[in-house]
């Protein structure tokens, strides 16, 4: 038993600390106000400065520039960039593109890997991934209706996504598509490369998130295909492979959104604090420190983040030392239990923070609004109890 | 006993029921899409309609050419209006003009009145209130800092504020500032009628609450007050009777305020039941409504908005018939426990809205946004539950 | 609208404070330390004082000696006699003899009256109510399997019953049986008066509730019919009316158990308060009074305990004065809600008395074991809640 | 990172759980139906299968005759024999002796070692630890008012203590008494060992838990110390060294005692998913596996059950490779929150088992009646926040 991070990975941690204090934390502010586009430019230098001290691409593979860190490794800085919104994207590790890029490497063809895998790992493209429909339950992947009918050596994709993150300006979409609607279930569906500059791909609206609409990368896009026509072999993976891939990339997804929650867990923890020990109430100077209900907050948050990192680490232990079936237990429940924890440990913050919380003054409304989606993207808490309470009475010998 | 409405009050809510859903709600959109200034022309032809139907200001003294309406009666209107987000606007009950009306009609001299009462209480010009400071703990009154020094017959103000809300746009201030920093702790603050476009009074921002700055009478200002010189005759009531007057001002609109909080449970619950029972899950064409998860909030969520109305219409009533004094305990509880269910209600329904809830195509999001702050203003829910607990401490003999 | 309790009843509700106060507290102690046994005689003096004082059976009818009270009235006095364990059994009110009693009443012979109803409307004898079985999840009353077959003038009975409350010295036993297993699911059952010296009625045991067995009135037995013989005229009501006349049953006994938990919660909020105040923490003589998370939970409690008493007297007001059916919502919150409140708040009050509140030396310990099953007893939590989201969905048309 | 147990202690693991399983277990029921007393021959059988396997005494020091494992490892020994009530006792790790045991062998000398360390190591003679006192808050180690005056060669102890748990039948007490009233705060008290046949030394009653006031090891006394005279070479350790002493005893009794819940909330979970997956709940034949609600129980009990496992083996490692300081905040958080999983999860398996759970025929009213003091014992769980949080805000700044 050792609950210390591997040796290998300490000196990054300290060395992305580092990079993060001096560069990354002082342009957030400027990021959040601008916007993802406004604020290109500046992003660009972080990403270059990221580059120029070896940090970049922390879970891309060495052959692909990246650092090539396993997934307890990468888990433990995906925590570190979590702790500001800038983090994951400046070192080249954010969604969706992570996960594009894991399964374009595993199942690209070496075509596509030229075309779109390493322009993407050097970060000088930005790609999505459309899955979820709006008028189907995202919680069941077969109820799809975005079709891809073949014709000739092309498909031709009709139908309706949206909460494709990043498609505003992206340059491919990854896109799951029901490829033979008589097969089983779960082998309706595969997954197409479609260019985002290809006629019928329409980026309908970014959709606005709790009042704010976002841009570039940082939006969640409502996508039209309209006859929209891909040669066949932009096939990623066998056809009907579509939630075979799909599930290839939540294990290891699952960990870096975790940890993500995680970091941002200690920010605002750090937020709560700061502020707590700060915050005169009344005319002795005395503080909100001071105040019992407050401290209470705090040994709560303590437990529970350090629960939450310790839950999550030990799912990617077990996915990296016993495969990913031992580990789906554990996996199911860091998903709804870590979400839990950063929402409400959110929403004690702003209320430590009075007025000042609910203004865009902190990073806490950010977090609010643009974090809320964690209980619900990726399946529902509901669903995932649910799944894993099913899977744990079946040895009970629980009948459905 | 008797659990049922006030006869009185019966046919006025079904007139304001039905002119919300054949005018108000089909406009609901559009207004929160266009903005409150961008809107302004459809809320002035919503209030006219209001007008027309004899409906306009349910809590305006008749003599000011409103219903007159008692406290237990308001209260029923004002969960109607909240329904809505542009409910009480439109028919003239808005904060913070309806709080500010009240004690001008009851404080106000007649020169006063006069100028600012009556095109207030027609809904001529809007007004805001002036009280909580950025730098202080807005639940303690005796913190305050902005101070007003005598100068001939005028005050000269100078200081900071914010979370003036509906600033943009009033008329006019009703300011809480120091005139007296000898004086005993509650004695210091006395409250002057500041008109807007008085030199040195400056909207220096509409605060972004969640990212959403808002506009027009739906935003929270800070505002700057340098060197700001009006004349001695604008304040309301004796000097050093600002808190005074505060307090005054505090039941009613407690009950207003919580009342509206149960007219949102209702919106919520109802689109929270309405998306239960037509979201199909599974291939079976099964609803969300079949599930126990949602079945049980459903049922909580009844029970505590059920709870929150008999409580404060309790309170409402208490205060009409044995004073505020009997209902103090009533009047603290409220806060808390009303603001309470109302956000968690919010929660669920957005967590049974999947993707959906958390974008702006459902007024959830509005919701979850503008409403947080219920759980801070007016004082936090901590300061509430302490100062509730003290009170009956005090009665077994506790020391503080 | 009117908060007030009915003038009729409050100097019942001041004189039953005062016998209270002056007679049955004094006894608590002994009682429970003795047992209901032990303590006959004391409880028997304690019943000729309620008597003397006209104020036996405030739920029985006039003319069988009781007061009569209605709904409303009754519920007050339920939460009154609810503040110790002693009061319903002390003034005649007491489960299960008060929902035979009424039963009997509305639907007995003049032959079962006099025999049955009569002595037990004084108190000379009591009884107990047989229906929940161990083999079948109680809360779906159409899996019953204990049978009463007709053998000429008889019924034959043969089955296991338990927490059939009170069966430890009754007289005679309502039992549920199933008299037509062919017939409708709802018109299988029927309730038959069974006298306990019945040959083949045998009490097993007094089941051990949390380690307390209990005895005598204050006890919950296991019982077995063996071939248990009973004239068939001892049936009550027509046959197949089992489940109408449990149902007619429940409505008012749940008003009465609801006001009890009401009257338990301002026993153990009192008790709270007290040891809040009294118990020194610090060196400097501060009490846990002045710790904000005591006040949080004294205000909290406040407000819920408030919540929950006007649930309940809503619902009984709406039952006496609209009837059952438009009351079937609120009778399904208040069980649920309240029972809630109170198992959190006895659940605080033990953790604000350290370890003194988990000795038997406070009656914290009491309601905590004894009270756990107000959660279970007439249906789990979590079926109440689905009935009621169910009707409540039905409303908004989904389908089950 | 190797979230592992230690290869050391697998096998040593494996022959517990098949000694469990083989002759424990099957002797629980009848334990707790006769009494600790009662059952002394048949515990006494299990004790000696126990050494005759070579597992006695798993934290025990190797040279005392035990298995001498380590923080870590007697940890996850901890959790397995917490899986029955019995598990401790039987296999010689039960508290109060494992902590008397631990201070004896560090601080003993020769003479006290030989008369009470030897046979207490071989359970051959049990003990108890009396430090708390019913009229001092127990939380404040500094409100002690049992005295030791010297007189000659003896010390003289006058005072009252409670919750000396074990004492009805111990050999001797470990006794903390105020040697020196004028010394600093935390200098004021020594531990004494006191033999149980001591004149002056009473127990006067085994203290009702819950109704329950047990006997033997499973006891908690209060006991009266009156003119009751030692030798003042029965003290343990130096004069005044009390509270440090007592430190010591904290954090393996911490992880000790946090392992054992871990091990009942394991049982309880079991429990609540046999009866899940038996208990049919229609006519269909559907169990309660198939409610949604029991199975977000699960999901939920799942999680925080293993979060409760990783953060007490966390601060077990932390205090065994980077001593006790280190692991300050662990060891606080620990406490309250797995008593906080463990309590909620034994009402959820209640609530699970319907009326079956309040009755004593599942160990569940055991366990939520005996178990309820893990929230208030060795400091309540508000003050165990309250230290923490503090200690997290002095790093921020926060002054007192």
């Amino acid at each position: 038993m050792d609950f210390d991070p591997p040796e290998s990975v300490r000196p990054i941690l300290e060395r992305i600390d580092r990079l993060l204090a001096d560069h990354v934390l002082p342009a957030e502010a400027e990021v959040l106000e601008r916007g993802w586009n406004g604020a290109a430019e500046l992003l660009a230098g972080l990403r270059a400065k990221v580059k120029e001290a070896g940090l970049w691409g922390p879970q891309i593979p060495k052959e692909l520039g990246g650092l090539g860190l396993d997934l307890v490794e990468h888990g433990l800085v995906s925590e570190r960039l979590g702790r500001t919104p800038l983090g994951h994207y400046v070192f080249g590790a954010q969604a969706p593109d992570a996960g594009n890029l894991e399964i374009l490497h595993k199942f690209g063809t070496d075509a596509q890997k030229a075309k779109w895998l390493e322009p993407l790992a050097r970060g000088d493209i930005r790609s999505c991934f459309s899955m979820t429909e709006p008028d189907n339950a995202g919680s069941n992947p077969t109820m799809l209706s975005c079709v891809a009918r073949v014709d000739g050596n092309d498909y031709v994709i009709d139908g309706r996504k949206w909460f494709t993150s990043s498609a505003d300006g992206a340059a491919f979409a990854i896109a799951m598509v029901v490829t033979n609607p008589e097969a089983d279930k779960h082998a309706r569906a595969s997954m197409v490369i479609v260019p985002c500059d290809t006629p019928g791909f329409r980026l309908v609206r970014n959709i606005p998130i709790m009042g704010d609409r976002g841009e570039g990368w940082a939006s969640h896009g409502e996508l039209e295909y309209i006859n929209c026509r891909v040669p066949i072999e932009n096939r990623l993976g066998p056809e009907g492979a579509g939630f075979l891939i799909a599930q290839e990339r939540l294990g290891p997804g699952r960990i870096h959104h975790c940890m993500r929650w995680v970091g941002i867990c200690e920010r605002v923890f750090d937020l709560m604090c700061a502020r707590a020990a700060s915050r005169v109430i009344d005319d002795d100077g005395k503080t909100l420190a001071t105040r019992q209900i407050i401290q209470a907050w705090i040994a709560e948050a303590r437990a529970e983040v350090d629960a939450s990192r310790l839950m999550v680490l030990n799912a990617a232990w077990t996915i990296q030392h016993k495969g990913f079936h031992a580990a789906r237990d554990f996996v199911s429940t860091i998903k709804f239990y870590v979400a839990d924890v950063m929402m409400r440990l959110i929403d004690r913050a702003i209320q430590v923070h009075g007025a000042l919380g609910i203004t865009s003054d902190t990073l806490l409304a950010h977090y609010y609004v643009h974090e809320r989606g964690a209980r619900i993207y990726d399946g529902p808490d509901e669903v995932h109890k649910m799944v894993v309470a099913r899977r744990i009475l079946a040895r009970y010998g629980a009948k459905r």
